[in-house]
């Protein structure tokens, strides 16, 4: 059926039609579906979790572009401020003691793609990534709203800090040490993005509280 | 700390470090997360798999993006054509008897992002859409090649065809039955995709295999 079918053949492992028959693949698939996964599967090498929010997608990419709305939403990260560099903020990581949390955001608005660039202790290398996209509910899920789906991937300096020397006491935890509670701690802060978002969206209350001079004192 | 913390106390069941300690956090996390989790919950809502693929991120896009390599890398969609209108094409899905499905794909070069919005039997309501985003795995691996992000949304046309007059057969299985294996489906063909795409990359042949004329005859 298909013209590059022959161009293929080299490559082993191929579970296509041409090759497997319906019943076969169909039943590979049941195969490979099982009751429940083990958590080191499903979250081990990637940290995806999805939420619906009720409230419209540009509205959701606004809040999540401002970096002063983690200090409401996130668990633990507070008092983003500029760090000199354009873009780059830092903050802290109230996880730890004394912990320095360094931040660029890159938001694409046309995509509604978001990604948080961090790191502790450090602004340089920015490996700890937090990738969000949020996808109109209307073409996913055919009613209003917004699906944001959030990807943490496994980065080798979670198993390893690479810079030691700047931890601010060499007995702190390290961020990667709580890779595996990840899954459980972003849907917290899922829950609370939620929870904030659809507390204000459906009672018409502005969405992001700009922090200003008065509030701080 | 957060200068809108006052602001959010009329929101119920917030979990931040305002109102729960460090350690009755980590204790919450620690119940959330389990040895395994049910099919229905991690897959039951939201299909997400990922992948990481030794080919560069542009390469996965560029390959993603032309509708022709669904003959290679899928299981069971086949020779796609242009449906008249422009961006809309027409394949089929040897998955079920005499089924026509439709698709657009729509690519955002910049963000790296690339949805198949398709459906079954007719191509108006393009109802059934899979998101894909690659991620430059230096970014979030620390190694060359792309990470593969694929998810699909349950939208409630799965569980009920809204076009039953349109199928071919009203014996015929509807792709919405098939939801339970998407996950298992969906691993089967980023597996292809990522043996296709390494076995072309790792030996410098072209990745694209448009079909012309000649091997078409």
């Amino acid at each position: 059926m298909t013209t590059a079918s022959h161009q293929l053949a080299d490559i082993p492992g191929l579970v296509r039609c041409e090759t497997h028959s319906v019943p076969d693949i169909l039943a590979r698939a049941t195969g490979m579906t099982r009751t429940a996964y083990p958590h080191e599967e499903v979250y081990g090498d990637y940290c995806t979790i999805q939420q619906y929010i009720d409230c419209p997608p540009e509205d959701v990419f606004d809040y999540l572009s401002d970096i002063n709305t983690l200090d409401e939403y996130s668990v633990s990260t507070r008092a983003f401020e500029p760090a000199g560099e354009p873009g780059l903020f830092v903050g802290w990581d109230t996880l730890a003691e004394n912990t320095r949390i360094y931040m660029r955001i890159e938001p694409n608005r046309e995509a509604l793609t978001l990604d948080y660039h961090c790191a502790w202790d450090q602004g340089e290398e920015l490996w700890m990534i937090y990738l969000f996209r949020i996808v109109p509910a209307e073409q996913v899920l055919g009613k209003p709203g917004s699906v944001v789906l959030w990807t943490n991937c496994h980065h080798p300096n979670y198993d390893k800090n690479p810079y030691p020397e700047l931890s601010p006491d060499p007995e702190r935890i390290w961020v990667g040490d709580l890779w595996p509670l990840f899954y459980a701690g972003h849907r917290i802060e899922l829950e609370n993005l939620k929870r904030i978002l659809e507390y204000r969206s459906g009672r018409g209350l502005p969405l992001a509280v700009a922090p200003g001079p008065e509030a701080a004192a």
